[in-house]
This record gives structure tokens, C-alpha cells and sequence, in this order.
């Protein structure tokens, strides 16, 4: 399928990020590198990209993903980018011949948009836009929004300043080549360059067509306003189904503002971030070794600090298309040693400071064989209660986030070992519990 | 698919094993219902019994197994079963109008010879029969065999008595109802009820066609010599690819004859056998913190046995058609926790017993945490393999058979301390082996 991607405009409107809109970086990676990646997931994998201000910058950065991503990605000049962009349309007349999709590098989009779009099935002459009907979209910037009135899979008007609409313009279309020669029309009887004006010719014509996406997401990065909307509503999305209690309302809020504010800015790897928060929870479990109330508590800070950091690895390789199967297991395979060193130093410290030796000893390693067969039971679950309720539903899971924000309150309140009772305690019965759900549902 | 299953003679050479032929247990399992389940993973879902001497015990067999696997099971009842094979064929004629599989009850085989078979597209008025070729054979009673003279897809001859052969007849066919016409003719001209008659007929006519299935297994089950090859074909089946050395050499052939002639014998679950190895390696926990060399070598030689009795849950349940996937997860959670008590019983022995408590309780940590690391990398480091190269090829694996044999070795010549550094640093050396295997090919 091939792609059109209109990347020509200035965008003054963001310049406090950069000079050039389609590469300003949203949560550490480019505009327009965002948008073609949702348009390959949804299918696309031939583009054409219209670059005008700034286009040397532009069409080094496309070469550049090309390569990365192993996509053509053909460069179209518009050297009139200042005009409307249905002149940036125009350009790419000599290379579309067949039905394809249209998007712009600052609007970003939920690839089952386009997905949903091109499975509309276009007549010839026709063109097709995914409109939002939903007036209370937050994304939505309402007083710049392009409007369209629709009636059922007919658009009859579209523009900034209707006055009767219902639905709003998200600014991706599916487009046969009709829409060139109505643009050429827009621009000899109305003097009217826009794509909105080529879209206007095709709707007396009653060939221009809706796709309602209602619910899906998709937002006009255009002002400060929205970029921030644009940078909430990824962040957002990172939360996990899988996510505990502890997870949910401490760790993740604060992983995400990590993750936003340090390295989204950086360079640093997501395994790197995996390997930093292991070192911490190494230096953690040398704290409790050392033994002593002070050692016990600045262990206990560096355990939760270490769960917290362990949430911006995902993040960050999700936020940056970085994710891998390996990075993934590398991950759970340093959690599991880091989840080791912490119980048993933590059992150490209990050693040797209580009476009771054999008590300390026992439990800490009921804690620590509780807590790694919650890890090694966790797939297996997980994946009968994915399939029993679906992937978005919320079942019970105590997982890691809670067992480490025990061992921190465990330590401030210096009470090792009823920490220890605690942990082999509620992860040994979990364990008992998740069988008798396996061999009842198995 | 259709298929008829011969189950009317009375198999006199095997009455030592039992007096009803298709219902005589060969590991456990009659052997007319081993024959029905490789027709049924082969394609056929649809049977028609036909059944003569101590038909009233086959029927009522067959009526639970047919309610037991949700199949239909039609029987076809045969008063002359003490006559030629034909005339059973000849009974089910009525219900069968199309082309069918023909099995015998008491020829075992690999479901990939009937697959084939049934590929195999039949012309009107066509049989054709599943062909060895293969003469070295060890699975064949060389005295007792139809053989046949093929050329290419062509049978010309068909018999006990050949002289002239290249192949032999492995009981199973696929026929168009032609074949019930030919043994007509078979009987009315040459006086001669035998399958093999109505086979000649068709050859003559160029209607008896060959499916070379040369090196798949099967076994005509008719006397105490070919049960006792078919029952170690069976179980030299079960060693699996993953068995590391010890498994291998000294695990599994053990761990086979504990199955055969205790397990299959009885109606024990494969479940209860795991928890039963649990149970052992408990004892032999319990034993390492007796403390005392005498209670040392007690507990090694527990958890040997427990490590050898392990290999049984698998054995039995896949002869059994009992494997599970709740079975092999419950298994393997057992042999995790069974794991953790021995090393962490193993730990405290070295501990009350050793100087250097420290040195102890660091070593048996790490040995702790190594074991249970081996297994958590191992499923991702076997998918790895697997992928890479193959079902069948060998791999390096240190695996759980390694680590209670080291116990045992280890408890046997009264060095625990050497033998939990040992497994801490073969299996923490593992894993960060696998990390690297992974990441390099992640």
C-alpha cells in the first residue's frame, strides 16, 4: 500500500521545540518518524514524502529511517510550502495511480485508523476521510480543528468555519487519484489551494466519503497545548494490565516522570536502564549486609527506588520503538537475581542479629523460594487469565512492585524478619493458589 | 474419514498376555485403543468395528472409549470369525460407500503412515496398501509377514508364500468400495475368504496400488516376541532430546523399567507420581537437616532416587495418553520447590556444621539462586534451540539430572560444602552463558 505524507509546512505554531516540525522529538523521537511508523503498522510500506521548509534536514532524516526500517521512501519537493497543502498534494500526482493513504507528519494516529480507513472499499473517483464524531475527544484542539458534516458514509461539507457540523476532520484520508484533478478544480473556479477545498469539489459530487473512528486515538500536534496532550496520552498508554497495586498508584506515575523528563532525553538504552536498576538493588542488598538500623533503612530506600527505575526499561523501549524478546527476558532475568541478593541479604541481616538462627534462616528462605516460584508461576497464569478474560481485563496478581514495596516499609519500620514471615507467607499461598486455579481450569 | 477397524480374531499365539486379542493391555493401554488413537490424530473420525470372538467384551470396550475420546464407534458384528480376514471386510460392506482406512486392532503404527496413505489419491475402483520396503526391518517377524511384489505404485502379487517379493504388507489400507466386489470374486473363483485374495483380484486388474512408507514404525502385535519389541519400541520413544547425560545414561533407562512394570500396571496418575518424587526429595531434605553423615548419604540417595522417579510422570503419562498441560507445568513447579528445600537443607547442614558459616550460607545462596535461574532461562534458551536448529539435534544442556547427581555424588563422599560451590558456579555460569547465547541471537 502506498503512502502519501504531506511534511512540507513550517509549523511556527511549535517553534519553541524546533525549527523544523517534522523532526521536533515527541517523547525522544521525531513527529514524523511516529506517524510512518503507526502507517507501516497499519499496513503501509511504500511512502512518498513531500518536504518543503527545511527539506534538506527532512529528507536526510527519511533516508536515514528508510534504511533503519527498510522502507522506500520516495522525496517529493514542494518549493511553494509556504501556500496551502493541497499544493503539496499536487506534487505527488505523477507517482499515485491507484488508491492510497494520505496522512501529515504532525498528526499522529492509532494505527486502526488507517487500518479501518483502507479497508473502506473506494469507489473510483472517490475519496475517503476518517472523521471523529466525538465532540468531548480531549485531544481535540476546537478552535482549529477542521469541521465536517457528514450524513451516514456521505460527507457534504468540510472547513474550519462551518457552523453545522458533526464530526471533525482527523487530517488522514484514503484517496484514489480523483483527488488531484479536484484540487486542480479547487484552485480554477474557487482560487482555493486546500486539500479541504479539493475535498469540497468531491463532496457536491457526493464522492467524498466518512469512516468514523470513533473512540480511536489521533491528535493534531500543532501548539505547546497539544504536544503536551500528545506526551500525556502516550505515557498513559504505558500502564499495563499486568500492573499491581503498588505498580499502578506509586511506581508507574513516578517511572513515567523518569522515564519523560530523563531518559526520553538521552540516549541510554532500555537493557542499560534494566542493568541500572539490578545495580541498585545490588547495592541495596550490600546495605543490608553491612547490618545495623541505618544500613537496614538505606537498603530498604534502594530496593523501591530499584522497583521504580525497573518500570522506565519498558517505557522507554516502547516510547522508542526499542522493544526486543531479548530485552524483555534480560529484564525478568536480572529481576529474579536482583529479587535473590535482596531476600537473601536480607536474611543475612536477620541472621545474624536475631536469637532465633534457625527461625531467620527458614523463613528467609521460604520468602525466597515463595518469591521465585511467583515469578516462575506468573507466565503460565497470566496466560490462562488472558485467555479466560481477555487481554484488558483486571484480574488479582501479586507481583513484584508489591513484594519490594514490603521489603522498603519492612526496613523503615525495622522489622526484618516479620518482612521475611510476610513475604514467604503471601507469595507461598499465592503460588498454592495460582495450581488450584491451573489444575481447575487446566 | 471412515475408518474400519478389524477386531474379530481371536489371536491364540498371544493368550499368555490375555484371552481377548484388541483388549490385551501392551503398557498399560489395550492395544485396539492405541490403534484407534493413531487413526484419530492420522484423520479418521468415524469408526466401524467389526468384532467376532469375545465380541460382547470389544463392544463394551469400545462403547466407553467411544465416550471417553466424543468419536462414533459403529459396530459391525462378525459370527465367522474364526474364518479368513476377508469376511470381516465383506460385513462392514453396507456402510461403507466411499474410500475408508482399513486397520487392523493388533497393528500398532505411526500415525504418519496412515497420513499418508490417506494423501494418496485413490482412482475409482482402487485400493491401496501401506508398503515397507525395508528389509533389515527389526520390527518385522519375518517368518509370519504378507509380502508383496511391487513395482512402483503397482502391486503385482500379493502373499505369505512369495518368493518372489520386495516388500510387505503393514496391515493398513486405504480402499474404494471396490475392494468389497474383489473379495467376491475372491471367494466365489478361487475359494478364498483372505484379504490378501481380494488384493490379488484387484492386482490382476491393475487396481492394487503401493504407499512406500519405508523407515516409519509399525509392528504386527501377534506373539510374546513381537509384544516385547512393540512395548520397547514404545518406550525408546519416551527419551526426549532435551535428556542431558545423566538422564540419559543413567535417569531414563532406570526411570523406563520403574514405569513398565510398576507404574503402567497399575492406575496411578502421572500427577501422583510427580508429587510422590516431591514427597522423596522432601525426605531427603529432611535428612540434610538431621545433620550427620549417615543422614547425608541418606538424603543423597534420596533425591537421586526422587530425580529418577521424576522421569516416570512423563513416561507413563504420554503412554497412557494422559499428558496434560496442567501435568507437565505442575511437574515442573514441584521439581522447583523440591529443588529449593534440598539446597536450602543442604545449606543449613554446611551451616551448624561448618567454621565458616559465612563461606556456607553465601555459597548455598548462590547455588539456590543458580538452580532456580537454570530453569527460568532454560525454556527461553530451548525455544532458542529449537528454532535454530531443530527438534532433534543435540544441544548442551545442564539440567536438573546433572544437579541431583552432583547432590547425590556429593553427599555420597561427605563434601557438601564443595557441592553446593559446585552447582553455584556451573549453574550461575550457565545462565550467564544463556544471556549471552540469547543476546547474541536475540
Amino acid at each position: 500500500m502506498k503512502c502519501l505524507i504531506i511534511a512540507a509546512g513550517k509549523g511556527s505554531r511549535l517553534k519553541q521545540k524546533g525549527d523544523c516540525k517534522p523532526l521536533i522529538h515527541l517523547l525522544g523521537v521525531p513527529l514524523i518518524e511516529r506517524v510512518i511508523r503507526s502507517a507501516i503498522e497499519a499496513g503501509a510500506d511504500d511512502f512518498y514524502a513531500v518536504s518543503g521548509y527545511q527539506g534538506g534536514r527532512v529528507r536526510a532524516f527519511l533516508d536515514d529511517l528508510s534504511a533503519c526500517l527498510r522502507i522506500q521512501i520516495t522525496h517529493i519537493i514542494n518549493k511553494d510550502w509556504e501556500k496551502e497543502n493541497g499544493l503539496s498534494v499536487l506534487k505527488a500526482r505523477e507517482h499515485l495511480h491507484e488508491p492510497f493513504l494520505l496522512i501529515m507528519a504532525d498528526h499522529l494516529f492509532d494505527p486502526a485508523i488507517a487500518r479501518k480507513l483502507m479497508s473502506f472499499s473506494l469507489d473510483d473517483g472517490e475519496i475517503a476521510l476518517a472523521v471523529d464524531e466525538d465532540t468531548q475527544n480531549p485531544f481535540i484542539n476546537m478552535e482549529d480543528v477542521t469541521r465536517v458534516k457528514t450524513n451516514g458514509k456521505k460527507i457534504y461539507n468540510i472547513g474550519k468555519s462551518l457552523s453545522d457540523f458533526n464530526g471533525f476532520d482527523t487530517g488522514i484520508f484514503f484517496c484514489s487519484p480523483a483527488i488531484f484533478s479536484a484540487l486542480d478544480q479547487s484552485a480554477e473556479k474557487q482560487n482555493n489551494t486546500s486539500l479541504s477545498g479539493g475535498g469540497r469539489i468531491l463532496a457536491n459530487k457526493s464522492r467524498f466519503k466518512a469512516v468514523k473512528i470513533n473512540g480511536l486515538f489521533w491528535i493534531d500536534v500543532d501548539d505547546p497545548t497539544s504536544f503536551h496532550r500528545a506526551e500525556n496520552a502516550l505515557l498513559s498508554n504505558l500502564s499495563k494490565h499486568t500492573d499491581g497495586f503498588v505498580s499502578k498508584y506509586l511506581n508507574r506515575p513516578i517511572s513515567l516522570r523518569i522515564s519523560r523528563h530523563l531518559f526520553l532525553k538521552t540516549d541510554i538504552s532500555p537493557n542499560f536502564i534494566s542493568l541500572f536498576s539490578f545495580l541498585l538493588s545490588l547495592l541495596g542488598a550490600f546495605f543490608f549486609f553491612l547490618g545495623g538500623y541505618a544500613s537496614l533503612v538505606i537498603g530498604g530506600i534502594l530496593a523501591q527506588v530499584s522497583s521504580v527505575i525497573d518500570g522506565c526499561d519498558g517505557e522507554v523501549a516502547r516510547l522508542k520503538y526499542k522493544s526486543t524478546d531479548f530485552g524483555g527476558w534480560f529484564d525478568a532475568v536480572l529481576d529474579r537475581y536482583a529479587d535473590g541478593f535482596l531476600l537473601f541479604a536480607l536474611t543475612y541481616y536477620v541472621c545474624v542479629s536475631n536469637d532465633s538462627f534457625v527461625l531467620a534462616f527458614f523463613v528467609g528462605f521460604l520468602a525466597l523460594i515463595g518469591t521465585f516460584m511467583n515469578s516462575y508461576t506468573a507466565d503460565k497464569y497470566d496466560g490462562l487469565m488472558k485467555q479466560k478474560l481477555g487481554y484488558e481485563k483486571f484480574y488479582f496478581r501479586m507481583g513484584r512492585d508489591t513484594r519490594m514495596f514490603i521489603i522498603f516499609l519492612g526496613a523503615m519500620v525495622n522489622q526484618p524478619l516479620f518482612t521475611l514471615a510476610l513475604i514467604a507467607l503471601i507469595t507461598n499461598m499465592e503460588n498454592i493458589r495460582r495450581v488450584f486455579v491451573l489444575y481447575k481450569n487446566g
